[in-house]
């Protein structure tokens, strides 16, 4: 406590508001919610025969009854998975609260830096004082949070194990989508296996791609986007006033450019590339290269030299051209690993030609017109799951190489003669652990309470999920809607595989429409927006606007 | 306006404070502040064959009086010379109200982008209209920057032509140390020349290395480490969730570590490298090097596998081995320049092959233990004063790659063996054109005042100085130091010059033991602390709290 800043310290005191239908806990009663349920029969027979007791379950949603009920007291643990998003420790705050208004007996187990924690048994108990220091504060560090999946059918026993182990009424999953899909994997696991722990899901992610008819966003999208559009901003004033850089800021979010566009709305740069529209017009690198060319070519014939263009992290996979090499990398690389690994960092053109053999022509000279430094980090180790990490590809920096390049070609033709001074940022791990917004902390706090709810109810294999988030708290909405509603089948690592599918950026959507409509504007007239700094104090419009996208949809 | 976010249009409401003294300008009388001032013949002789007459001219304050004074109205230019500071545009809002307090006849020009803007005599005439929507707000678009210098007697007889042709009874300089030597020079070429026009400065810098006895601060300093604080302390609450990366944060600020130091007190990182406290050590860049790893092994046997670093962006000018070799760089690079800019950015080999004959041995060993991207970013073209580009060198690339060579050495002979992740940042451009701070807000909108009132009163070759910041601004008291006073004898570029002493971190100063008292339990517990984003509304402590290091000195 002692090192937090007066800030940190304010925010502690703040008491998230609650939607009306989740401040008394005790007068609720479950109801199926009919008209959006879905009949067993209406899922793909694939899914029937992976998830057969999923598919029978209902949509929820809770109806106030006049007596309270008395409740026994209920044990849960609960785990952060993945990345980092503003509101998760909300989330354990408002889980532990309300366990304590179902029961003050009811205990809360926290599992330790994600799912490894589970797996390992390796936990710490929630209490009052545990808790309090982290209220309304941003980070994971509660508990900690990790990349494990829990996938493998010895991870499934352990973690069984460990539920049995602490007899837990239920566990919380706080993940994105492959955390809520081995989640669903798990509900099926332990239904299977007579377990009576309930396994219910909360949505997490700043890249704001767990998203779905159920679920409008995920939390912490809107801290980042905030953190981000602050940034910009300053950024945009900063080039108008100096007049003389390009800011290429990559955009944190590899797969989908939900936070570029959120953030474009919001500070009006003067290009914004949405990797959905790349893929969907089937552009080549070069194309891309060229657009942003000849912004700085309209521009420079102005006589502004300066500007501000956002690039999803993850647009090379959108690029169709580059995904095919990445595609064929991810898979050759696998075959000759252990001959690339032995090989230094830099040494790109020895990994090269062990690996020229297994490349189609297009793949590889689509690899040869990237800058060697782009080319070192495309043959980096992969991931765990074998992909690329391309969030070590440094792709506003490939852009400027090549925008560089293709506005030297203008120069020798005359077509361009203005000076390009480029500037490389990131928005990236600063947006993931900052002090949630009021929005995260209230909507997490809700999300908090209504898994609780669901476990206390007996909803097992459920995400949480929070409707109207664009109104005020007092309209949000609340309703479990079991994992097998979310998913589908894609083909992962060369497999068919049940996942939950990503929400990208809807081309026909509001907020897509809306920047398309207002981006030709933005392009030559200088009509940036500084949305400022996140504020905690005064009025609503200050402290509290839900995301601009969500407003839009 | 119509660009405006919310916050902007509620700042541009928000009414600085004025100290008492500022509040009522007709009832003011100026004061020979004698116990300040020095006789003429104090000076360097030098100093006072450059200066003759701005040498003999007093310190001045104000004092109140009964009666108030009927003022004629006034004409005054203002120039915003160098990077943006937030608050820039409070000095021409500050500047403007107090000229239209002494008389509504006042005029104000503002010159456009920098000096060139006077030098080409190229403006606009500031309005209430015109200053309205800029009021409280970042950047510096109001009438634009510019880094050029009013430096040669051409220049000085343009700027004088200015001057005449707009009748100005004044001029406002708001920059750096370097624009006001330019003004100081001015101000005694105006003299000389018999010119009516008052030269007037206005300490600007983020960096905060425009400090002496009369200026405890820059503007904009405060708003910087305020938008830097905030990432970096998400960033520690990030790598402390997470557990698994080193940020390497490149610090803006080039020739002190003020920034540096003033963030490490705000959020408590594991490391913070002082570039004066390297100069006083004389450490190589190896024992830099070595330095971190040492914490990173410390950290690591605490199976700590994560951190934040700092490091100033001029850092290498301050060891002595790499100063050596960068001034060696700068002086031969001037004579084979031609030579070498015939060379594309990337032959580094060849360009090497250029310079080494002109090169000490141990300046050409200290080039070659540098990784190759730095080595290409060292041969780059120099900035107009002849200088290595030292924003453009990638100094936390740098460390981290060096880092990384010194943690391979020590994982061979099994010193280390811990993982090293390490993410190079940049806390920058976005600091500097932010929405100001209620202090900057206060302080800039103070000088602008304290510029008009020196005008006024005939003062010329005045530097605008407000003290007592860090208590309330009730208390500030507002004094006018010529020039002269500030400057010294320099070399630069193999002159002798009269230049304006930068302020470097006093390493026998109170922010500076605050920093050593504490940085050792920083370095292995993990004491992070986040300020957060800047408020605007609610408690002192929260809106209006000065830097930290103005407190403690």
């Amino acid at each position: 406590m002692k090192n937090l800043s007066f800030l940190q310290r304010y925010r502690l005191l703040y008491q998230p508001l609650l939607p009306p239908i989740l401040q008394d806990l005790q007068k609720l009663a479950p109801l199926k919610r009919e008209a959006i349920s879905r009949a067993s029969t209406d899922f793909d027979p694939a899914l029937q025969e992976l998830f057969p007791h999923a598919c029978t379950l209902p949509i929820l949603c809770f109806q106030g009854k006049n007596r309270s009920s008395s409740f026994i007291p209920v044990k849960v643990g609960v785990i952060l998975s993945g990345g980092q998003a503003s509101g998760g420790q909300n989330v354990i705050s408002g889980l532990f609260d309300a366990l304590k208004k179902i029961h003050p007996a009811s205990r809360l187990i926290g599992f330790l830096n994600g799912p490894e924690g589970i797996i390992k048994n390796e936990y710490i108990e929630l209490t009052e004082e545990g808790v309090a220091p982290y209220r309304n504060q941003g980070g994971f560090d509660i508990i900690g949070s990790g990349r494990t999946k829990i996938q493998t059918q010895e991870q499934f026993e352990r973690v069984a194990q460990t539920l049995m182990t602490h007899e837990l009424d239920g566990l919380v999953i706080v993940g994105g989508d492959d955390s809520n899909t081995n989640a669903a994997f798990l509900a099926e696991f332990c239904h299977r296996k007579g377990l009576s722990t309930r396994i219910v899901g909360v949505p997490k992610t700043i890249d704001g791609d767990l998203k779905n008819s159920f679920i409008e966003i995920s939390f912490g999208f809107d801290t980042a986007s905030k953190v981000y559009s602050e940034t910009i901003g300053n950024l945009a004033r900063d080039a108008l006033s100096a007049k003389k850089s390009y800011f290429f800021v990559k955009m944190m979010g590899r797969s989908a450019s939900h936070l570029t566009l959120e953030c474009a709305l919001q500070t009006h740069v003067n290009l914004a590339l949405i990797s959905e529209e790349i893929a969907a017009q089937r552009l080549s690198l070069q194309q891309v290269v060229a657009e942003i060319a000849d912004l700085i070519c309209e521009r420079a014939e102005k006589n502004k030299h300066f500007g501000v263009i956002l690039v999803p992290e993850g647009i090379l996979e959108f690029i169709p051209e580059c995904q095919a090499m990445i595609g064929e990398l991810n898979h050759c690389l696998e075959g000759v690993k252990s001959g690339v690994n032995q090989l230094g960092q830099k040494e790109t053109l020895e990994k090269l030609r062990l690996i020229k053999p297994h490349l189609s022509q297009a793949a590889y000279d689509c690899f040869c017109t990237l800058p060697e430094e782009i080319q070192q980090q495309l043959l980096f180790d992969r991931d765990p799951h074998g992909n690329v990490q391309l969030s070590k590809i440094e792709t506003e920096r490939l852009l400027i190489a090549l925008v560089e390049r293709e506005l030297n070609h203008r120069r020798d033709t005359r077509c361009y003669t203005g000076a390009f001074n480029p500037q490389p940022l990131f928005c990236g791990y600063e947006g993931r652990s900052a002090l949630p917004s009021n929005f995260d902390c209230q909507y997490c706090y809700a999300l908090g309470h209504l898994a609780a709810l669901l476990i206390q109810h007996g909803a097992s294999g459920y995400m949480c999920c929070i409707q109207h988030l664009a109104e005020p708290v007092e309209s949000w909405e609340v309703i479990g809607v079991p994992f097998v509603h979310m998913l589908h089948f894609e083909m992962r690592k060369n497999k068919k595989q049940a996942v939950i599918q990503k929400g990208l950026v809807d081309l026909k959507g509001g907020a897509f429409s809306a920047f398309q409509q207002q981006r030709g504007r933005w392009r030559l007239e200088d009509a940036y927006c500084s949305p400022g700094p996140l504020q905690f104090e005064g009025a609503f419009e200050l402290t509290s606007q839900p995301p601009l996208c969500l407003e839009l949809e």
